[in-house]
């Protein structure tokens, strides 16, 4: 799945925003864009995330593909014009397939079941939304090298 | 649990082999201890680990947790004089339970039913071990903030 490269001022918004956060900074993490399906798709450079075997560190791909997911469920509630929520990760299962030798790109989407109308109908009704979403960093050959599972929450800001 | 304040010359060049790799130095990660029972315990300051929200970044909850569980199999190893061993992560679970607004203390230990004697044991007879391994961050008052389920393995380097 090829990322679109629309970058419009929420996403911009978004991409200073994890930048502001110094381990994400660190990370060097951009936007690269957002995909068909509404989720994000970032990258990473390896120098900034290699570890001592010369490939991706685990917790840097574990870090992107999480914040791939927080930041497009965080887009979807900002375009929606609700960007008064705070998203949290509840939990996640991380598999680490194959190593890493490039740069890292993580894509986030919803599981299959849910879509992004619903997700901001729920937040608009109750002030709050829960949201399962998937992750996956792959070279550019295809190969998978991580994915993730994880279980979010919006909570409208107190 | 307590950590040890036991500083040998393995647990220092394992700080010297975590700070060599780019994101784990950006974390500020260094090694506080090993625990009675031969877990390391890592600690991380919330400045460089920081989230938009003021409280720790997920990705450093689970990097730093990974990282424990990582050195505490790598370092059983270097003990043993198998030094030669790589150590991966396979796939883990995490929960993320209660925003953490302080310090990162990581602390790794085996899951019941191993024990460290039984992995160098695998090692040495068959170039490879596998471990489970949980790690968990509390806050000073023992709140628990994450916790990590993992599984590893150490193979002899090629």
């Amino acid at each position: 799945m090829q990322p679109i490269h629309l970058m419009d001022s929420a996403i911009e918004a978004l991409e200073r925003r994890m930048s502001a956060m110094p381990p994400v900074a660190a990370m060097q993490v951009r936007v690269e864009g957002l995909a068909e399906h509404g989720g994000l798709c970032l990258h990473a450079p390896l120098a900034a995330n290699v570890n001592d075997k010369g490939c991706a560190f685990g917790g840097s791909l574990a870090g992107l593909m999480t914040l791939a997911c927080w930041g497009s469920v965080t887009l979807a509630l900002e375009r929606a014009g609700l960007g008064a929520a705070e998203v949290f990760v509840q939990d996640s299962s991380i598999e680490y397939l194959t190593p890493l030798y490039e740069d890292l790109r993580a894509e986030a989407r919803l599981e299959p079941g849910q879509d992004w109308t619903g997700l901001v109908r729920a937040f608009r009704e109750r002030g709050r939304a829960r949201a399962r979403l998937a992750a996956s960093i792959r070279s550019r050959d295809g190969t998978l090298a991580a994915r993730l599972d994880g279980r979010f929450v919006a909570l409208a800001r107190s």
